[in-house]
């Protein structure tokens, strides 16, 4: 059983993912894939850990999603993995697609390329449950900065092929569940 | 009867708002938020002006939006709140919040915390029909200024918490209805 | 059968689109709006064109649209319209309209006005089965710049009255189709 929760920003997608996995019946894991980088990202931490039930497991990974996933995945475990936007950030600038892209030049991301596909064909062979938290960042009308514009086509083709290998799909608009699959 | 309808710029939701205000068969009071700050803001709001009927009441409240909530409720009375993204908007601009974000500070905004209990304290309390129209914002990844990410926060913050207490909730994408609840 | 796919950045639309083109059972005709301007523009032309099938027909008019559905609507042929956004970007920029919002005057755009009321008024007159692609752009919260509050506005305000003339309307949010109507 695999999940995919979008939505926008404080659409509520991160607790309905939470109040999913802890119904689900499964030990959960919280799957981070945020770094602290900065006062306001650690307040965002802090605020998403004062919500999570202290019996759940806490594994960090910001860059080899489809390895940790492969290590914790099992048929009595609920991996929760928030969020795919995150990740998908952490990626761009550990690369050098972030900078290519600022210094004008066409893109090549062959981190991202590489972990992308990895995810998407690791994801049906997991044991157990998986939900993962996605936002969605493309509808704001074109972005000035060429570095957004690659942001958003990446996260839109990321959330369409996850999207694609999930057995339920949910888009939450204020902290109501929309089912897309 | 409460509803919160909710939708992009320019998505329709102010015409559904009125749409649905009208077959109430309620007397219907407009509660305007809006400031006519500069003339774009007073051509939208001219613009709105002209598309209501001319028996409706109107009420302009930027700020105290419980207490004049509670001054006009009646049962047979229907009030129309457009829209709560401008009140928002008032609230950190009338308070310290958003000077103090602009100046790279931590957030502190008890005018909005005070205000925000107050309406949904207030809205499951109030007789006859109440609409209240907001905006999705959070919709096109994180805004560059710390600004438009707290206002994001908190929009999305408000519409879940309104979306909590409503009986109705209503996304218009292009005109046309979705039910959320 | 007029139909109109919307979604946001890289939604999956226009897989969409050519998706219930191709299984429409006539002969497609594209009607690209795009015009190859920049290198990223012409990559993007580009992408579109590789997944085309190569039996379709390619009609390319950035301005008149009214005119060239006119023209190639026949009873056994899919119009394919990729897409109302780049459309009304051709208006908004060869027109004065661009101009003036950024020269800080109000707007009066009479060739986006005559183009956008020649497509309402001709959409319900044509045979055969017509797609129209367009993007949802005003779900980010209100632009800094007054120009994307101006593009917002009038994308808005297009896909409802779109909308309004068309049999199905089609919300695609990764990759996954949502019936508005």
């Amino acid at each position: 059983m695999r999940e995919l929760i979008i939505g926008g920003a404080r659409s509520g997608k991160s607790a309905l993912a939470e109040r999913r996995a802890s119904e689900g019946g499964r030990q959960v894991v919280y799957l981070a894939t945020a770094q602290a980088l900065d006062g306001e990202m650690a307040r965002r931490i802090a605020h998403h850990r004062q919500r999570r039930s202290a019996d759940w497991g806490l594994v960090e990974e910001p860059i080899d999603l489809a390895g940790a996933l492969r290590r914790h995945a099992a048929p009595g475990v609920c991996l929760l993995v928030d969020c795919l936007t995150l990740w998908l950030s952490n990626l761009l600038f550990a690369g050098a697609a972030a900078r290519q892209v600022e210094a004008g030049a066409s893109v090549d991301c062959p981190l991202l390329a590489g972990a992308t596909a990895a995810l998407i064909e690791t994801l049906p062979q997991l044991p157990g449950q998986i939900i993962l938290v996605s936002n969605e960042v493309g509808w704001g009308g074109v972005p000035m900065a060429a570095l957004a514009r690659l942001f958003a086509d990446e996260q839109g083709r990321l959330n369409q092929r996850v999207a694609a290998v999930c057995d339920r799909v949910t888009l939450v608009v204020a902290g109501l569940p929309l089912t897309l699959r």
